[in-house]
């Protein structure tokens, strides 16, 4: 064994007995309504079986199947049953009490009850969505004791807070192909959110098969696009885990890649090419000509066919008006009208846009730039801007959906996410009927910087954060058991088949050249990416750099800033951690050095081993019980400021814990 | 058997029989200078040996190897075997009478002669590279009668007009790993072609590790970059198949991937970005900075070592001259030293490099641009202008190239660069020094629009047809032979593990989704790309269109157009084809209309279509004696002057030969 992976397997102990200390609680993510423990547990053997009672249909065979799958593969388990005539011996009794909507919507019942004893398991739902969300939480709560696995005895009576519990992704800017989306409503599901947000079009690509505009697609997406089949598979997907697909066409703006082939529906002249850069570009439709609305009338009724959700999202965000006041037509339509400026240009757009969807039967949701003062009522308003937008909204009598505070691009810690509740973050002030017009939220993955390999690593675990925050009950709020249960259901996703672990593979390897180093993966385990944004970026960029490869957050950063909380009485094991890292920093160095895509981060490299030497010089004054000279303290606390700023745009995650020991040595905080 | 592939089947067995039509030569290409038949054939059998006499070295085990594992691959041998001591029974005697030069150069000689009988083989060679030669020409020879596989008794002696036979890849526009770069090896070795060029620079990739200067492929290559070692390992395979490897580095201009990580070298202030468009950019080398000769020295001094030809190619074209014109630093430099303008200010360039590349022991080649009138003689010219420009440099006394004529990325017919001939466009009036200071030619691939996936099928067969031109006597310039024996050449390539044929069922289950379609790949086969360079594209397109699975060449539409020439005796073959693909193109269409990436070709399908009908209606004429009417003829010399223009940057081949029909219906060529 070398130094680096005695080091590694040193990391794996530390976390594993670190666990125990923490709150008894259950091991489930999100955390159920209520939660009674009650004593013994149910053994799962090698024979296991599910009585199907009540209201049957072929989604909950699905369901259970893919339990008893998961089930046969994490436990011992060798002849998994389903049946649905009675049987005195079955493992477990599953009653669904009737069938769900015919189409999913935000009024469907999720709730479920599980009473778990010795001898046998309850799971009791009303709807199939009930008995899916009761499944995912019955596979979490499994664990192994010296006996063998098992689950806890208990009851559980769980229902979600917020009907909206959403995910966006954006395949627009980055292709990303059927298996990557489905593997996305697989972790959906694992943590129980139910709306897939699919953002189909952009600048960067036009994501759908449009059989009416077949040049949409044709020469909007470079052959990357879904086919009307590969759809409707996807939602089959969804449904099949009580989730619902919202597909989005963004309109007016970040729409060059419908002008590539159909020019005419832009405000200016083309001929248009693909976008390939990233940000708010010019191509925008023509709100004043006909010719538009009868083609977005056929276009929405196609759209309309193909998804059975009540909503389409047609984005509405970040219109660059310079097409609109360049164009003599437009300023004449506008004149004629009485539309004052650009904003009632667009308002006029969507009146418009939101008759057509009603016509096909539909609602349409907006991003904030949507909501002015005449917006018809049945318009939902998805705020990227913030509570203060979420509250104007929901005044204005419009159903809203929170996504600021949950963009897992912006690479903020799970906790920031978990920390913004949509009702936590509205004004105050608003009425009971106002507050429920709040209907939850959407984490976003935006596309520019996530491609099918690292994709999973941007979007989990974290996004299990915020499917809690929007799931449990508001007072669920503690930090260390989240973070707990979010590190094991980390574990459990990648049983669902999810990439974020494996990914980092693929790119070391290539970073490497096919040699090997131990030392990478310990060193990027301290290290966040951060996206300059001022960097001009293309699609053409391959994601591969360091800052590609390094996880959104780092659990390690985390566990040694609770670690830091008490210096003196977790000494040894801070004092491991600081030496694991700057061993393998040092070791790391002439690798990056040989190989060249690594080159440009030995200073980040270098910066984590002064880090690290910075924190064991505060260690020993603390342990020494002297206080560190001011002068030494200070020249600490400028160097820190300096390592904490990104490094090609990479983030050294520990050095905010560092800085509290480097204060504790002072004598400045205890 | 479905309508499609019945019909494809007549197409092969149509080719086939057609074969035994052309003249009674051997099917080797490049054909040899010297070539006289006898009587009878050597038979291969099932065992195979060669004896190895005379100088022995690893490089001719190999070759040796090689030739014995194809023997196996593609006849029946099952026990090949090579020894060096006497064996009265050996099938082959292969005797080398000395090594070759130390490091292969343009004096190497590379001549062997072939003797083969009823019971032997002889193959005699002065060197291992003529020995290579000698065993691509045996190869090539083999055929099968009825008594199974052998080669025709003759003798062959051979040896290479033009010293300098190269081909240029371009992996910095596209980058292409390595294996396609041994795989371009393994089809130059099997046209004798001796110089691999390997344009390593240009703005949009650094694809060369230096470890002087690790930000040059550290920021300039996106990862995609060769390491010294696999350099090495690319030079080695090419030393054994007798093939010197020349790096290319583009400067002054073409340099944005230099400035990216090193932006102090430029002629304005930075920071760069790779670039991701094609074309002339404006980052320039500053050449008036002794900083920027000292990172020259250190850097070339790295080449060299690396790189053991005589040769390092330093580009020097298109230098766009904006970024010295506004720099008041270069001015008054120029100012300073009496450098009267922008091309002296690139010969000033030009001579600094040349006593660089000098103290490193090397020699310099650069493109037309660099010839000025006191360049040293030893720098060598390579002409994309064409022959004046050659003999201009001739005159001069520079050695010289020609690539003029070669550029596969014009998609010109194999006849087309076959006409080619260094000597031939140079001026006629050039003393006999100064002819042979013509060494030979390099067919270039450049990199806009090739990709791994299709950058075999744009090199081969076409780059054949120059590797004869610039091996073979003057006199090998019959077209039909040369097509007979490509068409050969190409099937043969195949076994090399070339992949221009297997390249299009990867594109075309792109476009169809997964489905299946035979009418496809017959109607691709008589239509061929045409790059429209007025389009503004980005590497990030992918080169998945219909223009980029097309082969460059139709052989189908060469092939009508040898019958065309005969149209009454050929009348039922002609009718046959045109039947073939007038009915795979109205079963293409639908298809076509149902998948969106090919949607846009539809009308390239219908213009096939009435294309095939043209000429259907013409051949009418022809067969019933009576000729068309003069409104006809206008009629269709006016669609079929539409339907030769490019559409989607695809041509319909046949046209031309259709139009000849048309012609010949009205009776004016005949």
């Amino acid at each position: 064994m070398t130094f680096a992976s005695r080091i590694a397997s040193l990391i794996v102990t530390l976390t594993m007995t670190a666990m125990p200390l923490h709150a008894q609680t259950i091991n489930v993510m999100p955390m159920p309504a209520h939660v009674a423990m009650a004593q013994g547990r149910f053994y799962i053997g090698t024979r296991f079986s599910v009585e199907m009672a009540g209201y049957h249909e072929p989604r909950i065979d699905h369901a259970v199947g893919r339990f008893l799958g998961h089930l046969k593969q994490e436990t011992d388990v060798t002849e998994p049953r389903a049946f649905t005539t009675g049987d005195p011996e079955a493992s477990m009794r599953l009653y669904c009490a009737h069938a769900g909507e015919p189409e999913q919507s935000v009024s469907e019942d999720e709730s479920y009850s599980l009473v778990v004893t010795q001898s046998q398991i309850r799971l009791d739902a009303n709807t199939p969505a009930g008995v899916m969300r009761g499944l995912e939480t019955l596979l979490q709560l499994v664990d192994k004791d010296e006996h063998g696995y098992g689950i806890p005895a208990l009851e559980i009576t769980d229902s979600p807070r917020y009907p909206w519990r959403g995910l966006l992704l954006d395949v627009s800017r980055h292709w990303e192909p059927v298996d990557v989306v489905e593997r996305t409503l697989d972790g959906m599901a694992a943590v129980k959110l139910n709306v897939f947000h699919w953002h189909l079009s952009d600048d960067q690509g036009f994501r759908f098969e449009s059989k009416v505009y077949p040049k949409l697609q044709g020469m909007g997406s470079d052959g990357h696009f879904y086919t009307q089949n590969q759809i409707k598979d996807v939602i089959a997907y969804a449904r099949d885990r009580g989730i619902r697909v919202v597909p989005e066409f963004d309109i007016p703006g970040h729409s060059t890649s419908w002008c590539v082939g159909y020019p005419e529906l832009a405000s200016a002249p083309g001929p248009y090419t693909i976008e390939r850069h990233f940000g708010v570009f010019e191509p925008t439709l023509d709100p004043t000509r006909e010719e538009v609305y009868t083609f977005l009338d056929h276009f929405i009724g196609e759209v309309a066919s193909v998804f059975p959700d009540h909503y389409i999202h047609i984005g509405g965000d970040e219109v660059n008006p310079k097409q609109w006041d360049a164009n003599p037509n437009i300023q004449a339509f506008m004149k004629a009208h009485g539309i004052a400026n650009d904003d009632a240009l667009q308002a006029y757009f969507n009146t418009r846009l939101l008759a057509i969807a009603k016509k096909h039967g539909k609602s349409i949701i907006g991003w904030d730039e949507v909501l002015t003062p005449n917006l018809p009522k049945d318009v939902v308003v998805q705020s990227w801007r913030g509570g203060a937008a979420l509250g104007v909204a929901a005044k204005a009598g419009h159903a809203t959906i929170l996504s600021n505070g949950y963009y897992l691009d912006a690479f903020k810690t799970a906790a920031d996410h978990y920390a913004v509740d949509p009702l936590g973050v509205a004004p105050p002030d608003l009425t009971p009927a106002q507050k429920k017009l709040i209907m939850g939220g959407e984490v976003c993955m935006w596309g520019e910087y996530v491609n099918p390999v690292n994709v999973d690593s941007r979007i989990w675990p974290r996004a299990a954060a915020v499917a809690e925050r929007l799931w449990s009950p508001a007072n669920v709020t503690d930090v260390n058991s989240m973070y707990r249960r979010l590190a094991i259901l980390d574990a459990h996703l990648a049983a669902y088949g999810l990439t974020q672990d494996r990914y980092q593979k693929t790119i070391f390897n290539e970073q490497l050249q096919g040699a090997t180093c131990e030392a990478l993966p310990i060193v990027a385990s301290v290290l966040t990416p951060l996206t300059d944004w001022s960097i001009k970026v293309t699609s053409a960029v391959p994601l591969n750099r360091l800052k590609d490869v390094v996880k959104p957050e780092s659990l390690e950063a985390w566990e040694l800033s609770k670690l830091v909380e008490n210096p003196k009485a977790n000494a040894e094991a801070i004092r491991n951690k600081l030496v694991l890292w700057q061993n393998n920093a040092t070791a790391v160095m002439p690798v990056m050095r040989d190989h060249p895509m690594l080159t440009e981060d030995v200073p980040v490299a270098q910066m984590l081993n002064d880090v690290c030497q910075t924190g064991l010089q505060a260690l020993g004054y603390i342990t020494s019980g002297e206080p560190a000279p001011a002068s030494w303290s200070a020249a600490q606390a400028a160097f820190l400021a300096e390592a904490a700023k990104p490094h090609n745009e990479v983030v050294i995650a520990i050095t905010p814990a560092v800085q509290v020991l480097v204060n504790d040595a002072a004598g400045t905080t205890h």
